[in-house]
């Protein structure tokens, strides 16, 4: 009477640091990696029949030895290299998908430059990549960012929204504009040098950010992934995650103060949610 | 050039407390909030026009407002009591969803029984509901739990696993089975009484998960859905994501020790991923 | 120049499940054990000499050796052992401290009564155990309980405190009172049965905290301290740290509804913040 | 019977943003403050009096009033001006003891340089600054860091320490050293200049991480205190706190490969721990 409509299994957080030494310096690689197989493991799930069930923790594995012998140096490109292994080995699998974020070590500036083996840890953010194979197909691949915090103080307003009965948000021309954005986009092919469009697509996206006259969150967010599509024509589409993080004006007149919008309160409840997907 | 092909926007984590106060006890519930609308807000996007846009802090205060007059108990209750408001008056949008989890607070055991006005929080797990709504049609409705920490110590194995040039992992008949829940399931409609409902589905799956037999988190993980849509016509299908949270016999040979399944290390990452949705 | 004032080093978040098996049930324990060490150890510092320096690796290895062999089943009574244990291995050690936090595993309630092997995680609160060696000396010990939610709806309020021209809170009669509360006893020594010894120090504290007509967080913290020091002569002296977590009362008279103590906010920041330790 | 042997009470995680507008650009400064007060507050305690009790909403309050009209741009003078504002405000008090966290905002890069009203969050490490001010007596002031992740490849081993039954761990001469490490230094008094301290005393210690020749993390970490106090006159001690954050060799032999101190497992828990306070 049950019927299984949909599944899929993997392994998840699956850490690993790679250090690659040369003569004269050190490169630092600390990628968390998610792999995720689709298939027809009825057998499994109905009878316990573990047969063609690749364990997940052979998965880990996949993951240390592809990283031993890989010459990868982004998300983008392991992550890719991870999906052909698996599905070379497993050649019924219906989907492989890997995801892989990576956190950013920065050299220590120290006295006569940056140092050859000594780093910062930088966030909050985090890089993502995400490698889709089908049989027979190219890999589906996104890029991304993940806990990008950003603030304007300047350009942004919301005005002339809907009133009612349950309406209490004043309009304002001039407010703060934080989010904790989680944004990703698509290629139309993994690109030969990920990294250098990385760089390039998030200039675009921060200098927008940066330079729009905001009267929205939705507002900006379509103007950055506008821009991000016009400026690359390698992305088939974007997707933005932009919750509204409010930095509320502290009410100082209670304390016989006035507030030229100078003290806010940030706070991370409630916030505001848009998400939106934006292609061609 | 570019489209914006899908998107939605609300207001998360709208905190509530409610106090009733009858002569002899008071009764709490704790609920937070998730508001999501879609509809066409186009030129919200592309020109920054909010004339149509619902402010989240209006969707806050509407969490407020109906939680005032509402006499729902459940969370059920509440989302759909806060759809119907929202859509009622915005009857433009093409959906409106509600989510609401339930923290759980169980009275404090003094001497004489139960306490009428002193609570303790009980989790990790938290109780969650659901509501769809769209024009012309009734609310689609689900329940379900999150952060449900389970553990068997008996009958659970995994045998008979592909095994190739990266398979380390022993199989074995005697292994520790612990899990982090995420469960929900959809329902037919609203059943007149959400908790009882929800009350009866939670021991069927938890006496499946404790009685099993399992030969994987897929064998038991598919069993208790099973069991849940046999024992409760009311539900449609179930949506199960089960980690596997790995307790890894600690190696005690090292230490001159033998370790008859006795000292594990319970560890948070990696950890399998098992997904499934079961339906009729 | 430079003196190495004060030093201690250790290992934290060792982290066990043991599984002691009997023929017709199970019991689980999850430890989280932390093991810290004071001694002469300024070679280490000065010249990175590690002569005599027990590797933080090898307490991790202890605490599963000992573990193993261990009839422990509290907290206190394991921690106890472990301080034993390295104290009598490195008798130039001039303290241990012997931390360990227990998750509560709670046997499943099935039809015919308790699981005798699968098991529901409760909390949020654990429980807390420290000893304390120095040479020639009993252990010095304490037991406790971190993270425990608890919120009181009646018989609280606050009155009478210091007004200036700062001040905007109102006097209340009647508000909610809810802490996390982080609370440990000393012993005059380990009591031969800690669990029931704990049991009946939390069944004081509770009960005080449900009963108590609170004038203050300060107030019913210092109620809820002498209680237990008079309830139970072998506690030489409670910490209690009491975080007020405030549930704000809405504000409804902007949405033209009144708010009869019935709709709160609940907040995790900013938070009050109460700590004493109470003594003979 | 039971006595009120020590306390304090406060405030904490009171959160504020400043935005300071001039012509041509905005300064933004987050801060998290605490609040803690020491006095005789036995009545309070005791019998539940609050006169003479400034509530912890007023000390609230007073963050977002002194902020107002503070010129304050770092989170060492703010502290000292609002632990000067209680205390005369309340000359009774013992102490008075304020915490600013500061989360750092970096103006965004885009053509044509630093933009002036866009910003970008930059952690995780976030700065610290306590001021404690007693009656009659210049205010105590510690500036520092906490969450600082930095890891070495290069230069550091772990070699000679006590080996035993238990010990399994084994010597290298190259490893990686990764720390998430609390520092605070002690000043003589609060300098003229924090902010310009700060980058001093934080080049110091990660120029000496950097470049140390490490033989364990209490060796590092002595010699960057060293190195600091020799530098700065203008501090008084350091107190350190540098977890050990393990990554652990990938055992690739078990899959047919050699790992020549390339791939690494980095791991939360169980971590070492090692704190002191260097002293001149």
């Amino acid at each position: 009477m049950a019927v299984l409509a949909e599944n899929h299994y993997g392994k998840s957080r699956v850490r690993l640091v790679k250090v690659v030494r040369t003569p004269d310096h050190h490169d630092v690689y600390e990628w968390t990696v998610g792999l995720y197989l689709t298939g027809d493991f009825d057998a499994c799930y109905l009878a316990g029949d573990n047969t063609g069930v690749m364990a997940t923790d052979t998965m880990k594995n996949t993951v240390y030895a592809v990283a031993r012998t890989s010459t990868a140096t982004t998300p983008e490109d392991f992550a890719v290299e991870l999906a052909r292994n698996i599905a070379a080995r497993k050649p019924t699998l219906t989907q492989v998908r890997i995801t892989v974020e990576e956190k950013m070590w920065q050299r220590l500036k120290v006295e006569g430059g940056k140092h050859p083996s000594a780093f910062l840890q930088r966030g909050p953010d985090v890089i993502t990549a995400a490698a889709v194979l089908t049989p027979g197909a190219q890999p589906v691949m996104t890029s991304g960012i993940k806990g990008l915090v950003i603030l304007k103080t300047a350009d942004s307003g919301f005005l002339g929204f809907e009133r009612d009965a349950l309406t209490t948000l004043p309009e304002t021309e001039d407010r703060l504009l934080g989010t904790e954005a989680t944004i990703d986009w698509l290629y139309t092919a993994l690109p030969a040098d990920p990294a250098a469009v990385r760089e390039a697509v998030m200039q675009t996206l921060l200098g927008t950010f940066a330079a729009h006259h905001s009267l929205s969150v939705q507002h900006t967010l379509y103007a950055m992934a506008e821009a991000a599509l016009a400026a690359h024509p390698e992305l088939v589409e974007l997707n933005l995650t932009m919750p509204n993080r409010h930095n509320i004006p502290a009410d100082l007149a209670r304390l016989g103060l006035d507030n030229p919008n100078t003290i806010f309160i940030p706070t991370d409840e409630p916030h505001g949610h848009i998400h939106a997907r934006v292609t061609r």
